[in-house]
């Protein structure tokens, strides 16, 4: 069964720490040995696996990839959004992770971002637990 | 069991939306609640998901991708198509798509995409459905 | 069940290709037909499938990534390895790999490739397959 969660992004570009609530579908689950999927049913956001220790990482990751892909840059859709569209396309909309023992195998420095690039707005992150 | 479909570019660089043709498949793999995997068995061509609605969208990204990677940039790889390996790189080899109640699980705006970096080829897609 | 196995990267930014040790996993577990994932669990390390016929493509591949995000470039995270965090981010931390008649599905150019970042260092890579 494929679960949701909404999610509120708070700025154009905003990653969102959402490994705590995968960890509580995980136990919900209470599947002990499998995996858990995670997609991002938007085109303009994405997921992404990376360090949620020090919150300076993720600003660079975010400063990094407003500057391989500038917001204004005579693009072509109307929207005006087209920045947003491109880097999800680069970060992924799904991830994959091991459940072992009924935990999720993820590395020390490990956590699971939500990646908005065209916010604020209200989305949904989707589930999927084998 | 692996079900393979053939594609063909139109030129060096050429996104197509295979969503009818994943759609079709799930279709007639009468699967209900799953997933459907999509893997690219080539280096120089990837997978995306993104908007199918407005083609400038698809547009801005093929510009986008060719300014962060330029085909001629002193590459060392004698064949001349090293930007093509860097771009799959970057978009990636395969997507995960759930599939729910017989129907897959995409957001509003989201199609699939076959992404040619070294075209125009004849071009293989993989889909395993589970 | 989940394997690991080590790996020890010999350079700030190095490409190692583990296909066989993934076709020696896969053989291993004596799978007919199903999946294999491979999971990365560092911040700054990546996996990716590309060409391992000729090494001059991972070379190009190198530095384009470290021309598009450079080592240095003023980041905010103390332990000045932003760079490899972004680039992890960009390569994605997973990949999934059929598996048909006992053998990895990949096209006649495919390898795997564990991608370091912030080496050298020793590393793990994390494998199960269904």
């Amino acid at each position: 069964m494929v679960k949701k969660f909404n999610i509120h992004s708070r700025s154009q570009i905003d990653f969102i720490d959402i490994t705590l609530e995968i960890l509580k579908s995980v136990e919900e689950s209470n599947t002990i040995n499998g995996f858990c999927y995670i997609f991002i049913p938007h085109t303009t956001a994405s997921v992404t696996i990376n360090e949620n220790a020090d919150p300076d990482v993720v600003f660079d990751i975010k400063k990094a990839l407003e500057k391989i892909v500038p917001f204004e840059e005579n693009y072509k859709h109307l929207e005006g959004n087209s920045a947003a569209h491109i880097k999800a396309s680069l970060m992924g909309s799904s991830e994959i992770i091991f459940i072992e023992s009924g935990k999720l195998v993820l590395g020390t420095w490990q956590g699971i971002y939500f990646c908005e690039f065209d916010g604020p707005r209200t989305r949904n992150v989707l589930i999927k637990i084998t």
